[in-house]
């Protein structure tokens, strides 16, 4: 029952040579450029990209399908480039003027991003001056912009904005600092700003207009069926996606490991086992349950899309914390499989001892953190207000 | 991102009074007469019966959303209930002359059944001879007919087949044993046979073949969208059903509960304590995953029938235990909630405390039983051949 | 590695009657009188009785696995039970006189229980006035005296005290209302107190007395080896040592199940099956770390008592939670072989699923709440102050 | 409620330069130089040497705290050295003639092992031949004898005897081949034994043997309150030590993150939040569950050797699956805590992430495997023969 999908058709002919690259990328510590070179021919990269600078506009399923397959053959790739892809639908939500800064003349451009607000902003004529370093930014090293997240005081209410300010590579110098158990080749590195950088208004958007369709550029495309949204659904749809991909992966790569075990002390064959057929199982019933409630969420988004229904905050919660449960759905499926390997499977270039790593390091994300989901949606359901110390 | 089903919406209109007659009907230990009034006022009995007996042959996901619902106003007025529809479902694949005796004269005709092969059968001309007391004849109360399932020497292979016979309620007496724990009102009593009953050849289907095909009814409704399938999908559709219903009802009982709750000792306001709503999230998200995964499924069995195709045996393995992996869920669901709904919820009449103890029986069937399941999806993907000791 | 017991050993010869009463005690709702006459024959409920009356001051590990032997036999006997002896534990803390007036003539006298303040005082010359119903109290029938919890303003503080105050039997009425799904038999009745009840002062303690040292009685037998603590340690210790009891007695049961069960449907025998002998195993350790668990925090109990040390609210805190946790071990363990029993064991006098029922009743009391429990002892472990709203 | 124990005094005040040099020890992939002579100048290597070598011989539980403190400071460490010392455990069961060439001028010899039969035996005059690689060889590089596994032809019953035979360090080169993903310092690496190594028969001693009280030197210390044993609860004595040290590291390092952590989007105190305090209550009361069966089993082991007694088949599977399912608690417990802990704390050199990937990897021995576990004690249960292919 697949849908049709011609952007995962052609993405599935370059996964073999990605996959190939894996363990490489995990030394190299970065996506390779490779990867970067295959995934932009195919123009996965422009899935969200307006049409009017030659971008796709693809449905969000159709993208989370490439992402999750993509990370099945390499995680910390898919880490990458799906925050590539999607940070075109956020700027997509910019002014018209920024976006032609970003796309008019190069329309392959990308943003990488670094969200947690670290760094210190003044205001100055026409924007905000910028220092700081600038942590987690993944696929900066392919990236030809950054979206860089900050509070800014809003004299009116006495209290902080939390914005978005883009800025050129130019700007700024990439800390070669990745050195992290997990999700290693997603080059997840530092962004050392340039000492008082300037970020002029029309690059600059509060988070808050984005997620209740008040951005610059909201509205600029109304033939389109994927801007009529808040930002973060889109924004943040890699997660659930790459820990769909990597445990599908797990149960394909247990499977196969399984068969052709022979337990070393006793030389009994696991593929006639019981337990580890019974794991299968159950880890298989798992991961098509958190896809299933995924694909439900997602269509879900893309029909709001259509229809220009904006969801209520209600709507949201589900949106916010679907995605957080179906990762915990991957990571037990996977960790479930992954404890009855064996001893063989943690020589550092096995490739389900990389999925583990890869799969628990998804929830690892603030955005997947589940006890904090919990509450969004526990207080949502219990009618109480959204706790602001949780977003 | 509701899907039309007037005969939800018909269903919805007497579900109050069926709800208010839930802890009666377990002081009863059998379906209310009045709720199987209402039901059969409403043609929720006629859901697969064929068209030529003035059937309605709906479809399995409209009719697995009624039992939902059904479920969520009293669990054994739907665990009875649900076996009269689908045992019409069944009887579409005996012979034509089975099914005229069966509904020509009376077409609101309904059979319970009882399947495990306690009885005893001796062969005779034209069909066999049947003596014994069949067990768990849910809601055999309320019918006019019964499957009696039994094991029948087979000649030519020198080993048992497993096969159904249906006969009329004058050929048993129904014995009042129905003390349980759990789904008391389902009134699954055993069936008395009176002694050397005869049941007639065309009245007698193999289960295998109606797994493959192969029963005398297969084909009779070329133009039906529903009876192109094995008989077990439809048969026993009811299990996952119930239990989304019982537990998408415990969420709202659970939820008003806590609201209004106040501890016994301490006076402490539940409603305001952040441990039951992050339980209440994490109930919702994984009642959510399995109605996704079973209206996933309940789509492809529907999908095969309009396209008249047969599953194979993989993915028979699938349709067989996603259903217990979503009750497996549900119970998990249920009992996060009741365990921490305090010690009042234990008096008999609550409704919480009677929620707990029906979903945790439903996933005690044979059919549901989720390590079973583990094992026939666990061979399946394994390559492996089945067990014949698992069906 | 068995500790010497003599009263074991004594109950032990008694249970076999105690377990045939059990179908009986639930049909009773309360503790059949033979089970009473039995185990004050063996003077099972002198157990905490001050010598000076006739009592043996058994330690406390003495007395849990006596509690533990006789939940194997009779959940609700063993609730019912437990609190009668741990209160005279309770009393002995109370004011020399209210000890004689209490035993002074009946050294076998007892006390049930009803703490929650669900009734009103006023104060009066030389005690309070009480009015009220008192709910749950486990054991009424079978009692001479009743502990009743209840608010008393405290001048000096503004705030209110929560006290216990003991009154006769003929100071209250039991109501018939003890209809639960479980612990049947501990009769967890009602008391309507007697419209405008008198209790002196010499019948009152403050619960905070009691913890902390400061009691009427406090100190009233310093050759005593079990009366140097705080009263709730041997108050609550039934809750797991119930739980160890019915948990160790499912493992028994379910193996003889196992070993002789035929599936319904498949006649095939489960005792030669791999999962159903793996989640015994699983069980069974379980059971063991919950058990070796609360020997070691009960051997800590008595040592404090006999070394005359008083907890710190830390060491409190471990007290009261390891309790909760090892019921929810226990329960876990249950649930975990109850739910592959089979449908079978849902009918209404079959052990497994009375074990069941008792046990997940037992993780229901508001003192084995393990939500509860995790804030407490989180709280304690991080430095923060208690929350006042859990105790 | 601690037990005095000398050589846990002597090895907590060198734990802390441990500790400092674990993240070196993960670089060098062995243990580093200076933590043996620090273990070493404390005797701890000794701790099972026989008396007449100038042994300590320590008691079990004395022994298995020092290695869980240890692994709380090196995991790795610890997986290495406590092979080292219960190795010498092992080689006193061997002959005389072997404990005296091993010990006879250095006291101080240790052995590492390797005992999955992946090598080649022929049969010679007075021994065997080996040749071929010997894997996962714990602290090979600090060792100067290796216990090497094999399958020996048993003429007399046409089978294979599982023997362990002992060579020289002399007789093998060390290939640098540990790259793992955890225990790095563990040094686990291959043993390419020197071409047709001869092993003689002095040197060699059948498994079975040594489980059954008939190996060569049992028997030669009466007077030891250690050696009345099967080897093998000595042997593997670490796993569940370490589990319980990294675990118990984990707890105190999880309380310390959380009460400084600021989360980095919306700079909540996590201090304050009730999630993360009630996920480190529940680790706790499950790593002192862990601890309590641990010590009561090693307790049980210390007591039977001093005894005399030497356990059962029936107890023995208590002995062998107790430990894992004590692993799997504490790994259980360190997930609870890793996976709320932020993705900060997946840079390579965090402590947090090391105790996840060396609890994981303690669990995922062959010996540690609770799924082999549970159906070792589940047949032992159920009164079924062992299954030789699990042992």
């Amino acid at each position: 029952m697949e849908r049709p999908n011609p952007m995962l058709d052609e993405l599935k002919k370059i996964l073999p040579t990605i996959a190939e690259n894996a363990v490489e990328a995990e030394k190299l510590r970065r996506v390779p450029d490779e990867n970067i070179r295959l995934l932009k021919s195919i123009n996965l990269h422009r899935a969200f990209l307006p049409k009017v600078y030659g971008g796709l506009e693809l449905s969000l399923p159709e993208v989370t399908d490439c992402i999750a397959a993509l990370a099945g053959a390499c995680g910390g790739t898919a880490w990458a480039f799906s925050l590539l892809i999607t940070h075109n639908h956020q700027m997509a939500m910019f002014s018209k003027q920024a976006q032609d800064e970003f796309w008019g003349e190069n329309p392959d451009a990308t943003a990488s991003s670094s969200i947690a607000p670290f760094g210190k902003v003044e205001e100055c004529e026409g924007g905000v001056i910028f220092n700081g370093d600038m942590k987690w930014s993944s696929g900066c090293d392919h990236a030809e912009w950054a979206i860089l997240g900050f509070l800014r005081d809003n004299k009116e209410t006495g209290e902080k904005d939390y914005c978005f300010g883009v800025v050129p590579s130019s700007d700024y110098e990439i800390i070669d600092d990745w050195y992290s158990a997990g999700m290693k080749p997603s080059g997840t590195k530092t962004l050392r700003i340039n000492d008082n950088t300037f970020i002029p208004e029309h690059r600059i958007e509060k988070a808050k207009a984005m997620m209740t369709g008040a951005s610059s550029g909201f509205g600029l495309y109304p033939d389109s069926k994927i801007y009529y949204t808040p930002y973060r659904p889109y924004f943040a749809c890699g997660f659930a996606s790459m820990a769909l991909g990597i445990a599908e992966r797990m149960l394909e790569v247990f499977k196969n490991l399984t068969k052709n075990r022979t337990r070393a002390y006793t030389m009994a064959a696991s593929g006639k086992e019981i337990p580890p057929l019974m794991r299968l199982a159950e880890s298989t019933h798992q991961v098509m349950a958190a896809r299933a409630l995924m694909e439900k969420t997602w269509d879900e988004h893309k029909a709001f899309g259509e229809q220009k229904r904006y969801p209520t905050d209600d709507e949201l919660a589900f949106w916010r914390t679907n995605q957080a449960y179906a990762v915990k759905m991957c990571c037990e499926a996977v960790n479930r499989l992954f404890e009855v390997s064996g001893g063989s499977t943690w020589i550092h270039d096995n490739e389900i001892q990389r999925l583990w790593r890869d799969c628990n390091m998804t929830a690892a994300h603030a955005y997947t953190d589940y006890d904090v989901c919990k509450q969004i949606l526990g207080r949502s359901l219990m009618g109480m207000e959204a706790d602001p110390t949780m977003v």
